[in-house]
């Protein structure tokens, strides 16, 4: 009876018409490890602290070798600050990342941070002893209480450490996953979507990929590829007397990571995570006041520490003329948008705390829309 | 032969469907003046210098009075910094407009400037004897460069004086007028647009308007209501044999003023000026390298030095719960958007130097897109 | 045969020449609390979660009612983003704080930051039910791992929990206690320290009072007053075959909170932040790059969402012409350097892992040099 | 009968210990030439547009060659945007330099900036023909309007085309020539001054040089070298009957250009530039509301767009320890602390606009004090 999930190219859509990596997912970038840990127990009248839990993390890895060792070149872009991730000012005044990107639900993120310095200082026993250097503890969240038991604050160490364990190349799981267990999109069940671009530099292809947690929108705005489809589901719903699905808080935040082994410098990087808003226009957003929306970029071939500052054809072209970053742009620009897409299409309807629900975006009414936008033919 | 040119609501649309001002335009906010000097000079080859001359200056002020002596209150956010505007660092610091805010061509930045301060210093003789506080002036500009003599620099003194002396509240002139003269917009005629919309805060109206320089954008991206105009028009004049005409570098920029009388802290100016560029995404835009995008705004009740702090309704609204800026930043979105589409049904089909030319969107085809995908009936 | 402990005016200096509040300290701002739970235990070889334990917490709290229902309008300011620090991003975009200012060690952050959210929950058991926002945790830190086991992070719920049941007015105890524990300043024992001073506002007083935990500098830079202390003693060590003293890892950061009774807008404590540095200068810092500098600072009288917004003669003062913020930032930059000459004037010596020792600034020595160079008479 | 003026160690100190270059100039760095036009015209009463001029321009050229096809790799830093000057936002985007630096009184820049782009234009004629990019003009400010017909903006193309034609490496002329004609430093007459330090990064020497306009500060705020010179000459005043000198209000505002030929990021650039205020703090400086403080840096060895992108030694350890920087982050400081006082002790006494006369710092007087304090043995 439910939809069968699909990723959002399998509507039949193919928005922006760029090329897409082999798995459309941040994954397509070379070493880029991907895991998730999804929490998943207890139904009923929310017990704080006991449940019912619907909340997870996510590791985004950008190499597999020790990152405290050999940090990443990186960027942060806080394009609204009302939201509690942590790390961001380390990342903004070195330009590099030196741990995993962890995300997960608001109020887990000191318990996740926690667990992250436990994994470094695991692997890198000398710190506080002959290292002082402290590692920059990098986790970003969305508020996931609509569920979930917020206060409960269930994603700890055990979790931490299996999603790093879990993490992989290859095919990235979307929907409620890992830190997307919990998330509303656009008023329908939202959180893990990615997406990828190949671009060309200096003749070469590099890929850009995007990996979200979308937990932000109002109902109302929602559009994909163009079509109003927020508008004529509302229509829809009230036609069905569903019509009270579409009433939630517009509390949301959302978690945009970009990834590249373009050899893009921070200074680049940032203006790359800058991009970022313009696809989330494309979903429909209107920057709502509540939603603290954040973006980290990276690049996985630029390791200062390590020595790596490639000096190739792509990387004198871009400090030439860097107008060959309009391709990036692009690609960030159309990734994060199709990331949010996938985000809600490959999302199933769930249950939460207090007999909430946050129903799946309804496939074969939004083919109608697209259809009737002259989106699908 | 050519089209009637029209403002975009004409075609048939509604986008966003929030209500307008009287004229959709910045005006609509009470208080605010704006005037344009649109030169137009000459024809043929380019002599430094002489010409052909296609550029101009636009004024808005924010009160008829001493801005001087009564700044409003008021936020800059640069989304794109590949741009000479000046006055920026003050506003950030202080959070204040104490000039009208001039806009002109590139190359004019200077002599505009100078021009403004003519303005000030015989408005406020003062200056530099007993006030030993210098006026912040404050120019923005786009690159008319593709239509009109750029090194020539025409617009000066007399210009500047021409468009304050002109400034008036009520209906703006469109396209290609202003500092709007010579600017391509998706490769099309662009130039000044402006569009308004209402929002209630409170129980009371309040008005958020807006008025662009709009001279950026890659034919293929333009988007209108969420239909590929671009990319069809494009199809269709590659079909008349027109291919030649969207074959332009992409080394534009825009400049976006927006206004408010709602009591806004510079803050809170500040978050609206965020929201612009995703207005800019509704219509197309990827964020290119070479597009300096700025976002000036300010709220006309709101003057500090003149002891207008307004402590109404609004304002403790505002301050008690910050969502009630979710209804400003819908505006402030959807009004960019609506106003860089007016620039582009405005303006006329133009010519310029060196046999340059910059046709303006056809309205009638667009028409048919729009038709095509759902947003006209 | 130790010196004893003093504070720096107790040298008899009076730097700065303005006057201080009662108790030289942030809390002389009226409604202000500290507290400091110390953990010092244990001695010798470091077992990492065992100790020794050179570490704490040190809480201050804007006012003791709810901060969560009653946020206090603030800023903050990274100086050098090298750093791990929590919460700043919310505080950058709403300009308030809404929870007490907690300061540890690094690696104690993300418990104490879990600790805070169980008060804040507790205080308003809504949060995650009836209220969807979430608490913005607000942690500062310093690097204390060259006295302290750094990997065991021993503060946590009992820590925080204990700070701020133990947060009072009046005098605050300086040196090795609370966050200030296992600190390093200028190679000398540091830690926290405090001072304030009266600024008159519209003929009204006000006070502006900070809170440093300092663990930053290079022997050879410590300056008071202007005398070259650092220099001095590094060359008086050697005599005394101490030389070895001051040989240490420039790895230190230093959190500065600054308060205020004056009704500074965000934009303008935004604005006194950014002098604390100055004050730093003072001391003789040259901004070293492992140094994590950060500056938070807030209004205890303008409190945005209980409905107080000062519209007083002060507010308006300012407003009018904000030149009259230059006696905050005179006292902002004097009381930031004497905070730090406190924590060092107050810090006993102390041993720690491994035999690790943190000695004190030697008074006599010290007094000595001001002397030396006119400073005393 | 009046001081013969010197450079600040011709008075037997050394502010810092570290060693200088040859000319302990900015032109220290290899391939930089600084060029003046100073004009002092007319005295007696102010009559706007005639004079008494006191105005001027001083020219940094980063190299000699063509900037805009060769920019420098660089940063800007506003420390107190309270000021005018113009061409900073592309800095940030970009991280270049493409114009010399000009510097001048604050209401001639728009004029400075056109007869900027009068030169760049006679240098670059396909500029708005075959290249549609424009110069980003950089011009700095500081506010001459004490001594000076403030209104007459007496600096344009002639005097901007004899700064850089008279450009040239090695000694720099200091004091009341140049943009520092009309200038006024903690109430004496300051106006250019320059230093420089080595450094030394994977055992090669390289240069910090800086160049500063000083215009800003309170007499009784002056320190050298640690001893309140300020103070103690306002008191010296005093009982000389020379009260009346010392009173002035304080509008001024400080220009520091950095330069280095290490081979640093933009990132770095600005961490670099960050450091400056330290310097201003080892002067006196509170930081005042009036000042508008601006850092420029750039790196003479870093052009991005000519390919040059030093991977040498130096380049290798800033990137695997950017604690490296730590010795470039003291020579900045010191740098541009010497660089204030030398435009102190090298400025002579000059009279203005109305009577109005800046007194040179005397320079007897300061030796006693610096004797008194300890600084001169």
């Amino acid at each position: 009876m439910a939809d069968k999930r699909m990723r959002m190219r399998e509507l039949g859509v193919d928005p922006g018409g760029q090329p897409t990596g082999p798995h459309n997912a941040i994954t397509d970038v070379p070493g880029i490890l991907v895991g998730h840990t999804t929490l998943i127990r207890g139904q009923g009248a929310l017990v704080p602290g006991k449940g019912p839990v619907r909340t997870g993390v996510t590791a985004v890895l950008p190499h597999a070798g020790n990152l405290f060792r050999e940090p990443v070149e990186a960027a942060v872009f806080v394009y609204n600050g009302f939201g509690k991730s942590v790390g961001l000012s380390q990342v903004e005044e070195l330009g590099e990342i030196e741990t995993p990107i962890l995300l997960t639900g608001t109020l887990n993120v000191p318990r996740v941070a926690d667990a992250l310095l436990d994994y470094i200082i695991e692997q890198n026993p000398a710190i506080g002893r002959e290292v002082s250097r402290s590692p920059n503890f990098l986790v970003g969240e969305c508020n996931d209480s609509y569920l979930n038991d917020f206060q409960g604050r269930h994603a700890g160490r055990k979790e931490v450490f299996a999603a790093i364990a879990s993490a992989a190349p290859g095919e990235v799981t979307e929907g409620a996953v890992g830190a997307g267990t919990g998330m509303t999109c656009y008023g329908f069940k939202g959180g893990i979507g990615t997406a990828s671009r190949l671009v060309s530099l200096a003749g070469r292809p590099y890929t850009l990929g995007v990996l979200v947690v979308s937990n932000f929108g109002v109902r109302e705005h929602l559009t994909i590829c163009g079509a109003p489809v927020g508008r004529e589901l509302a229509r829809w719903e009230q036609e069905q007397g569903l019509g009270a699905r579409g009433k939630h808080p517009d509390r949301g935040s959302i978690m945009m990571v970009l990834a590249t082994d373009a050899p893009l410098e921070c200074r680049q990087l940032y203006r790359v995570c800058r991009r970022a808003p313009l696809g989330l226009a494309l979903t429909g957003s209107a920057g709502g006041h509540g939603s603290g929306d954040y973006v980290i970029a990276f690049s996985t071939t630029r390791r200062p520490r390590a020595g790596c500052a490639p000096d190739d054809e792509a990387a004198r072209l871009l400090r030439a003329d860097e107008s060959a970053l309009d391709a990036i742009f692009l690609a960030a620009r159309d990734a994060v948008a199709e990331a949010v897409w996938n985000s809600l299409t490959a999302a199933e309807t769930l249950d939460g705390r207090d007999g909430h629900v946050r129903h799946a975006l309804p496939l074969e009414e939004t083919g109608k829309v697209l259809r009737k936008y002259g989106v699908l033919g």
